[in-house]
């Protein structure tokens, strides 16, 4: 059994990143690849990994009728087009932010508003750990953003449990370069960009929302650039109400994660990993969450680490699909990491 | 008028950053530098940028009698040594954790105790904006730790003004891999250390007692290793108990740093640079400090950036040094940052 | 059907590779993994991308039956050792120096010299584009070495037509630091190492003498390092005798490579990607190759890049042993790149 | 002694490297500062290292009436703009290809054409180590190429000795992203040009004909970007027709250099750096200079690192107009550079 898609937005990274993973998958097949500047050339000539590639980017006003389309344009695009885009699929995967979040104040607040607001409530948020079971069946998934995935990772064990909503938690997140798409600009420019820690988003990260919305915590969130191509560390530094012990931690995360298949806990032992790392990650589909306990201070902090591009987002794009068409969650996303390496 | 000055543990990455300074500063005469395993080696041999200085390491047994001596050797040494350095010079500045608290307290918390706690007392902690008036005349200087320099600069106007001291404070550092030295090892290899962001010391970094005692202040403090060579950056997340405006910031930043010869406030604007980066303050003695607010979560987010050899050890050390002697304080510290620059 | 196979040296950066290719594997079992100094410690203690495979480093000294064994070691440990590694598996594929030149003249002058010459013609070359048809059955393969591979991949299509064996050729390499192993050492920590072009051999590199052995070329060859973790980059300055013309590369390079499974033709063109390049084959066991010709000094200029990790090292073993052992050659290979991808 | 002083192209990194130096120059006073798209800009608003300067960004427009005018525009404008930068100042330092050639021969090879071929006759080639005695006093001075500055000054000392010039010269430059300038594009962004060994020029680059021009030598060239911001290094490969010792090649060398100022030898020895590397020269005017043997081919390998903003271009540039306005060399240049270093 296969499916149709098709990738609107495919000379972009992720765009990239989806079509590196659909034309290798089990059940999906790629039928078409749309990109606004580069109709008519071939895949290989913007992604140097898919020469091998039978396929021309086309244009995004002629699109194939599929089973699923993906998304993967520049926020605002999927509003507008949203018609378009379900009348060409059966599924809409949307990696933008345009139908993340549950209600219309926030874009409001964090975006330009939003033109379609009455999508938001049937749109389903696209993070599998988070909330698998609403995601069979659905016509529109709006694929968790990367820093909030990275976030919601890292504490979504801890609500209700060690964290009633109420505390005080601040995120403190870098990213690789790839987070800023490929429009390039001066501050992208390699000169510019390498070498950095550049508190790119000190406050006002539009993620806050996206974490309120569906951790309920008011989180004080800051993002940093730093020299790495792909990934997303998040460390959050969390001041529970009452004492929580490293056992518990264990326990709570172990209840948590044992059986996700892409999330792997990294707390501490020795040798040169000991926590979680983008780079271990690269490439992959795979989440690190970690944690350390801070008795002086009674903090908490946890760590968690992704491939921006992957499960923020092209792969879990791909995982969320997997599991709303019924197809086994881990199809096309077996990749795993690579050791050594460098800044991937 | 010119002191002579030795430099003890002249083949480390701050050892030779102290050569580098001193034999170009137009005060102070370097006489010796010493190093326990490159005796008879040339400076250049070890530290490339030094092949046109005709000096070779020696012996640390055998210390010249000298005005100043810089000491820049491993935790544990100086107090092991200290009569030895304090005979061979007028005013020992050191450069380690050895006597930078004030307390034994920490040192048997954060460190394996202490051999001389009768010396804590009067050694005068070297952060010049912090206590430049007790420099002058000082015996010994023990310098501000790297992370605690740029943690410092960075919360300092905030103390007695809009931080009582018992607010929560979560700061947030990212390091270069200089920190770690040159002993090297399999985590500080290229292969390893390579675009990592590592949560190197998530909880218990020693620094968190260093602010803790210069500036009362309960830090939770979390460090990272992220890919560059020089720099540390930290990103101090403060609740402040009452409401500060942008303006106030303003005032209070200005009004302790418009005068200090090594500080630069960075706070927004347009262009690439809007925020302390470190890498714009590489190879130099300044500190770059800006802020935002975060009018939801009442948050106040400050920046501070250094060059960890510099401001975090050599550039510090000459600076307190200069202050210490009476000679003028940006002597031999008046080098510019680069631009572009990559990770230096 | 399905093999079994031990590794030893599992814990060094292509002992690890190898590992990861084997657990992943269609038709060989990994089942054993040596080291000599992590015994007991789990895989992925070393290798962080291992830490679901229910194995742990064995000691050197008890080598398990199997049908396959991939030496990972030192170079001069599989000379000293082949007696038991051959006891041990019916084939034996060694990824160091110690089999891989036919005769014994070359050991003694670039390497310690060779103490059982009597296996070296015995022994098989392990480059399947080069003598793919040597391998079946083979009991001792010797894989190409990283830049040896590089190099060959690039001017192996000209040998015999464009090159007599005669010409001047210059082979001026650029490699990544996994190159020189897990061992690290002061020039190979992140401080020293990072933003590198240095040129760590530019005379006597051992591989001149697997060119020579293997295409009869008296390569020049200078090898630099440069900032990247994995990869290897060749570019053959080449000076034929008479006129050559892109049109008759093009055809020479087709006819060499077309139906080679992991080699691809990157000659020119558009985009950004229009040379070979080491970023965009990491991770995988592909090469790129392609050229360029200078009329004005009738230079043909071959640039061929590979992971030294992969097609240099782990990669190449996989494939020649898929090839000895009849297996499809690109079982457990068929990993494609990245894109966006920093410095893997 | 004063001399007033213009930077047409202000913005740019060559440009702003140019007022860098001249902000702290002894006897040169920055008095302009032109941008053709920062106008009313500070510099620090686009030079993060020149905030402290009090000077904006100036209109091309409206040149002041200045004794020196550098001009840091790109190929063509100083062809297209010379009588109007002639009229504002007694000389013009022009860091373009557009009048470094004394031919118009090869502009037309390699370039556009020439609109004003009647004045390359009396421009003067600005490398001093190559030229000085030709400087002073020239009103128009046309700055060596950044990649042709480190090509001449490895070949420089074998000329008409060790090379007569017809033998063949390969050399193989790799670089850093700086060269590519401020402009950016697809292929300059941080996720694409990041990690690369790139061979952006295998053959046909600009400068053979520089190197052609003044050295008479026929080299082949060819250059790769590499990952890295400033910096460029020359692998240059030479065949000389008759033997030749090391003992010959440090006599030689050091006959050339022995009292230049920004000139180092460095070959061989022991420790991490032994032969020329761009990141120890980074931020300053000097070049490494460098060579090894190869008996078995007969080949000399010498190697040559510059900063490439540096002596490659603003460095090399207040040289040539220290040296032409009579002020002392090295006035301005006596940067030294720093160890450990990243990638600058």
């Amino acid at each position: 059994m296969s499916y149709t898609a098709s990738v609107v937005g495919a000379s972009g990274f992720a765009g990239g990143e989806l079509c590196r993973l659909l034309v290798d998958h089990p059940a999906i097949e790629l039928v078409q690849a749309t990109s606004r500047g580069k109709e008519n050339r071939t895949l290989g000539h913007v992604h140097p990994n898919l020469r091998d590639v039978d396929l021309r980017f086309s244009s995004p006003e002629e699109l194939a009728s599929v089973d699923l389309l993906f998304a993967a344009t520049p926020h605002g695009v999927s509003m507008a087009e949203i018609d378009r885009f379900q009348d060409a699929a059966d599924t809409v995967v949307d990696l933008s932010a345009d139908f993340r979040l549950p209600d219309v104040g926030p874009y409001e607040e964090y975006y330009d508003g939003h033109s379609r607001p009455e999508l938001l409530e049937s749109a389903v948020y696209g993070l599998p750990e988070f909330n698998r079971e609403a995601l069979p069946g659905a016509d529109l998934v709006a694929v968790g953003g990367c820093n909030a995935t990275a976030s919601i990772l890292g504490l979504l064990p801890l609500v209700g449990d060690v964290l009633a909503g109420d505390e005080r938690v601040v995120v403190d997140v870098k990213v690789g370069s790839s987070e800023g798409g490929t429009g390039g600009g001066e501050a992208a420019s390699h000169p510019e960009r390498s070498g950095v820690v550049r508190p790119y988003a000190p406050t006002g990260h539009r993620h806050e929302a996206e974490i309120a919305a569906y951790l309920g915590l008011d989180v004080a969130f800051s993002a940093h650039a730093v020299d790495m191509v792909r990934g997303a560390s998040a460390t959050c530094h969390v001041f529970p109400d009452g004492p929580v012990s490293k056992a518990d931690l264990w326990e709570i995360y172990r209840d948590s994660y044992e059986d996700e298949p892409f999330v792997d806990l990294v707390a501490g032992g020795s040798g040169v990993y000991r926590y979680p790392e983008p780079k271990t990650v690269a490439g992959t589909n795979r989440a690190e969450v970690g944690f350390a306990l801070d008795p002086g201070s009674e903090r908490l902090v946890v760590v968690s680490a992704i491939d921006n591009v992957m499960k923020g987002a092209a792969g879990q794009a791909v995982q969320a699909a997997n599991v709303a068409l019924g197809v086994e969650e881990t199809a096309g996303l077996d990749a795993r990491g690579l050791h050594p390496v460098g800044s991937p």
